[in-house]
């Protein structure tokens, strides 16, 4: 990795965008220069980016000219609309919005994963969903050991998955509720304070959410299996930081306790974190800031043949997002892929 | 119902035995004279029962002389040791704790699901789990139509079930994590405010919890069908009263959408709430203070045969408590069976 690299940051200045800012400088990816891009609303904000001073510019069609690298988080009609200006100039792009996550020809990337599928890249790469990004990180060890037949996933998503104006939601309903003073939702359809909103993202003809079936779908792509089934209950609850999942797992071959131990223990990315009689599982207030996936609560269904459950937690805007972008563009970078195949 | 009652409610002063009280009185239950329970603590506070003060007496072995029925929400220990004493001086006890559910001689009753139970009482009917209770009114209806199979639950359970001092906590440490204060856990093992806990009640030897545990064992019972499958997931969420349940059901026969809700919108006890183009599904801030357990998200689960989601959200203080004991005494006055038969 002695080459550096022109980034791009678009949509620099919302949650996601901060995080990616400092996971590049915390990580010395090999910026040569950082340019941040928002809407015209945020051009001129002054943002910190290793102790330099960048001001932020305005996303436009000529904004990519002599970057090499964008990192998109700023929403799926941007994406839309940007990301193919970024790869007509040359830039590569990994997208974390859902606007290109099911084309055909666009890899959809968990490092642990499926790092190869960079490979085939031909100027865009999406960053999956998180909730979807931190469950399959605990799924891969565990498919490739027993196969994967069936997983019922229930979520309790964090706020800060819909962006910071979400967590602003949050943490201003809350006194009021405490106070017994009514509440006006703006971002959320209803209160989100002390409540639980089966709803995230846009309701489909089958009743299902998009949320539930980006889960459904992304994971069948990431793992490169379209036979495993997914059904999926996204909640979003009222924590700021931290996605959590409740997985039941039914597999064609038997798997232990002990031996899914083993393989989650070992695997990257992934912690396990498995002492009930301590106290000791997953939440939501560790995980938020690190990097890890979490893995507890890990036990036998006796209900079906060779199934088990997992707790997953992690930082939905690292690992679920800005972390995960980040690390494809490591992976691009160590196979000298930042660049537009002509 | 021409007669009337001398009823004694044991646990009087906490978050349970307050919705006792206001419900006996809301539901116009025959009461003669009401006895207020309590640990000898909190004997000599005055509480209020249709406008009329009644002093908390100390629970002791020879509280319920006289009395015809108590009600009792003081912990299991409390339940073990005084339930027997009530039935000795022919007082037939309602019991909210675990104590006496899975005791083969004794009826665990939900009046929805199998009032039929409470005609073999001894003196003693157990009132199930609260997130069990909610769970059985929405499965019944469907059992009766498709025959259920298997169960996978994971909850969103709020701090009222574990009782007043734990609404405290919440109300508590919300605020200080706010402001970004150290908090200190006392009624939980960790932080409740803005995480989810996946531990309620004690860890069993094979990684389930006694919560977990008890969703399994009473849904067979109180469904007088061994033959069903649950496994469950259950965790405590930030809110303050309404558990939530996302519900993956698989049945022996097919069962559409449609019919799903017919059986669902005219079965006791239930309310379907469905309508997710205009954002209508249960959420516990609206189910909070109600009577009825809410049904929506009702939806094809495509992965497996016949199998369907449901969310299903219930005050856990009222139907998961207080009322469903209420109904039990209800059901036993209006079969004449306050008497411990001899």
């Amino acid at each position: 990795m002695s080459k550096e690299y022109r980034v791009a940051v678009a949509g620099a200045t919302g949650a996601v965008g901060r995080a990616m800012r400092s996971i590049l400088a915390e990580r010395g990816f090999p910026v040569k220069e950082l340019v941040a891009l928002a809407t015209a609303k945020s051009a001129g904000t002054r943002l910190d980016y290793c102790g330099e001073e960048v001001i932020v510019q305005e996303l436009t069609p000529d904004s990519f000219k002599g970057i090499d690298l964008a990192l998109f988080s700023a929403g799926g009609g941007t994406s839309l609309k940007y990301a193919p200006h970024a790869r007509e100039a040359g830039c590569v792009v990994v997208d974390n919005s859902s606007a290109w996550r099911m084309e055909p020809d666009i890899p959809l990337v968990v490092p642990e994963v499926n790092p190869g599928d960079v490979d085939w890249h031909t100027g865009i790469i999406a960053n999956p969903n998180c909730s979807t990004i931190q469950m399959v990180v605990a799924l891969k060890p565990l498919h490739d050991e027993a196969q994967i037949e069936r997983v019922v996933v229930s979520t309790y998503q964090a706020v800060s998955g819909t962006g910071a104006k979400a967590i602003k939601e949050l943490l201003e309903q809350t006194p009021r509720v405490m106070a017994g003073e009514p509440v006006e939702p703006a971002v959320y359809p209803h209160q989100i304070a002390f409540n639980c909103l089966p709803h995230i993202d846009v309701f489909l003809e089958d009743g299902y959410t998009k949320e539930e079936r980006k889960m459904v779908d992304e994971t069948k792509k990431i793992m490169g299996d379209p036979s495993i089934a997914v059904t999926a209950t996204c909640v979003r609850v009222p924590v700021q930081i931290g996605h959590s999942e409740s997985v039941n797992i039914q597999f064609a071959k038997p798997l232990s306790v002990e031996r899914a131990r083993e393989l989650l223990s070992r695997a990257p990315g992934l912690k396990v974190l498995d002492d009930p009689e301590n106290k000791v599982y997953p939440m939501p207030i560790d995980a938020a800031g690190k990097d890890d996936t979490y893995v507890g609560r890990i036990r036998i269904d006796p209900t079906a043949e060779n199934a088990l459950h997992l707790w997953v937690v992690s930082d939905n805007l690292r690992k679920g997002a800005a972390l995960n972008a980040v690390q494809i563009a490591e992976l691009l970078a160590e196979r000298d892929l930042v660049r537009v195949p002509r």
